[in-house]
């Protein structure tokens, strides 16, 4: 999609049936909506249907805030949609959390920085003090939240408050090198997004670069994905490889995937932000 | 699209307006057609739209000849649209022109009698002897026609006699290392599909390996594309690389290249037979 | 490499300690060896030393015959050292073990029928009648041994009679889906070759895309490896991926995989034939 | 390569004879150094040989002054060798030089932070004020040269005056986009690194992305090379691609190639830092 215009973003998911694409395209071009992106797919073997589009709000016949209610009368309840309707102009309140590692909270914030990335970044939160430096680089206030087997439950609880204070939106764990628990996670459903550096679901867990090695693969990865209760488990948002040889040790293989990390994860934001994103039964669909 | 029904596939292109989506998927809901697979696209640039919509044929109430006649009149002609309606039970001739090399040939040969590519291939056409045996052992009849400086238009009618006693809808130069003339691609525009072994535009005409080799260059690559009267120069399908390293020699690249090539050209032959392409202003656009 | 004459092919592995590139390199210089590749590695973690260095048979100055007692008594034995001695013109004996599916042995015999292996194939194993007309269109013969659970292990006599008889180096289960007993596998050691339809160690065992579906990967992929009793976990000897989406079903994962099977599995296979593989506690160092 | 104790890293190349390979290493085991990388490489076409061997200095017979004048007589003469002596205590000066686009100098500076990028950064210099502020944030001197058609030779003066006084080992034009004279070019040969955002040799020149856009490419991608007096024409380090379709834009492709452009530029600079490139006829060789 490029348009200067603000649009309005629907993402739509329900059961299958004939003419669901017609009936929301007619809604929008019966009230002159101008549609700038369109992506559609349906899973045959669930028989359900999902969609995104786009169209550009000036000019539309139906003003900002009536819109939901209008679909939802006419369209989304006569085909029992899931759906959300979000406006570009919208913008995310994103909380980074890190623990000592540079490379991904780094390739955020330069993205951040030069427009790539369409956030807001209220806070970042660090279990170590290491990241503190990149955060004052950037004007961006950073919170230690030192994290011990006999606090954690406290320490969550500052977490979210910060999170709540800050309204923030939606949460990076940019390695961020601790398990939350099932409260938090289920307090953000869909809104925590983490880096795992393996090809989900090989080498689930701790070390996995090591488990690499030991099992003495040819090609090294990462995973963006939602964080759910189930460890490493959630939905997949993207991933990505690169080569390794026999030559790599743990080590090396820790200082060549840090590439991919950050390049997996940027993209998984990115496509989070851009609202392409919509998840079904543990699985991620990417709109286009 | 996965249906073992017959669909109708519907490609269209435009000049941008509203309501061009509804109005397409309107027409087929009216008439209780089930869509299996619907891909469109705006290029903003150009003010111009493009779609794809597979729909199946079972329940749909106009019946198969007067699809092309109603949807002309209701939609193309007021759209000011170019159009094409395909039927998937209808299975695309495809000849093969070949030289001296075999990976290309065997790569569609293996595919096509597996039933990776849905095609008929009555004949294939090579200007040297080597790939007769290649022919026979997959039993599809072989015609050599020796190309020299002296005898290319001879020849070439001759082609072009057998592509027309076979019905052929659309060519494979499967590393045909033959430029063939203005008059015979133009009766085949837009049928006519080459792989170049090299990422285009890089390293046009004779020769590419060597020409990388002599170039330095770390990847090597290969381009499926249509074939238009300017020499390498026609709308791309699709194109990949592989790594080469300072050990490489173009007698290497040769071989690795081979690889790249026979994929490429068959995910471009793919693309093709299931009507995925669309060709604009020299580029191709590649309908999921 | 790229020699015309013949080579002899030196695989070692050692403790490491000082000075053995210089002791392998001189003993080849003082007899007039022109060395035409050298690959050497140190695995650091293990302290173990591994090297493969080819030189020209011609004008060296000891006898094709003298070369090994040479290299034993005076390098292997002092240095505690593995060897392996190969010469570039002793052509390996392949056997091809498959079931029912045709793109990789497809893509192995066109390359052997186009020179791309250099390997002899004097059978073909099949546990299923399809790809005997295969085995045909290239005349090799082929031999059906139908596995069922009362008779595998007098198939698998029968098997390996076969092998002996037609003095098989080695074997490339090419989509072979039937698991080889402990003693099958130990006749043959580094000596059988597998392609696995995922990346491993992800989605061992059966219907490895269907896993891959139900998990929502973003990558599937294929893993050539050596065999042993450890089911899909022998040393790895080449992996490669390609990005599938949520549209995909296991269906077209199956199909899309094919691609990437084949590919891996020539690339493993040429890397065993080409004497570069070197296999060490269960992975696999491929030499340049 | 991995190790903790600081290494000698000696690069050859010479016309290709026999006991080139063991003459290197016996000199290195003879002095008791103990050899932790060693590749070489004999370009057949070329007949030329080239090697990088890298050994510990402790322990090493020869004083790290002399080892220079030691290994010349005994070896680098008798056999009309091109060489260079490093040792891996000595970090490299290196000078970024920078337009208006911040993705390729984050990424460096990020790198160089966290200690992935093991080099001293001086100074900074730009054409253009917007970067002032990221060498602010990593608190490195930052010099504006605004160039223009009338100051150039001035400008280029006051820079050479800089890198001298800062005693800069190679520059790194991390999309500089201006073209630097032959002179200054010829003052650091082999020391300057650029990133040109297209896989040459496509795409040379202005607006590679615009001239991919009109092409209708399905792949862009980013080359590092070394700079010399031809435009885009020199001695390829790294080039790494990635896919577009229909979809993109001039706009989306310059987003999207900011990804490659980054991770090609700062895995060139790396191989630099590691002494592990050699220029030959135009060619990069890369060591692993």
């Amino acid at each position: 999609m490029e348009t200067n215009n603000v649009t309005a973003i629907l993402r739509v998911s329900c059961p299958d049936r004939k003419g669901l694409i017609s009936r929301v395209t007619d809604f929008i071009q019966r009230n002159e909506g101008n549609i700038v992106a369109l992506d559609q797919y349906t899973d045959r073997l669930e028989k359900h249907f999902f969609m995104r589009v786009e169209w550009e709000l000036e000019g539309f016949a139906i003003s900002r805030e009536e819109i939901a209610p209008a679909f939802e009368y006419a369209i989304a309840n006569p085909c029992e949609m899931q759906w959300k309707l979000d406006f570009s102009d919208e913008r995310l309140k994103m909380c980074i959390m890190v623990s000592k590692l540079s490379h991904c909270i780094y390739d955020l914030l330069a993205r951040w920085r030069s427009g790539e990335l369409d956030v807001e970044i209220p806070i970042i939160i660090g279990n170590h003090e290491e990241m503190r430096v990149v955060a004052d680089q950037f004007g961006i206030p950073f919170h230690l939240l030192k994290i011990t087997k006999e606090n954690k439950a406290e320490m969550e609880a500052e977490q979210m408050r910060l999170l709540e204070e800050n309204k923030i939106d939606f949460i990076v764990l940019a390695r961020y090198m601790q398990i939350l628990s099932e409260d938090f996670i289920k307090a953000y459903p869909e809104r925590i997004i983490n880096i795992h550096h393996s090809t989900l679901p090989a080498f689930v867990g701790a070390k996995p670069y090591h488990q690499a090695y030991e099992r003495g693969v040819k090609l090294i990865g990462a995973t963006g994905h939602y964080v759910t209760a189930d460890l490493d488990a959630g939905p997949i948002i993207e991933q990505d490889v690169i080569r390794v040889t026999h030559i790599d040790t743990p080590a090396t293989m820790v200082e060549k995937g840090k590439d991919v990390e950050k390049i997996v994860l940027s993209r998984a934001v990115e496509a989070h932000i851009a609202r392409r994103t919509l998840v079904y039964k543990n699985k991620t669909i990417i709109f286009k």
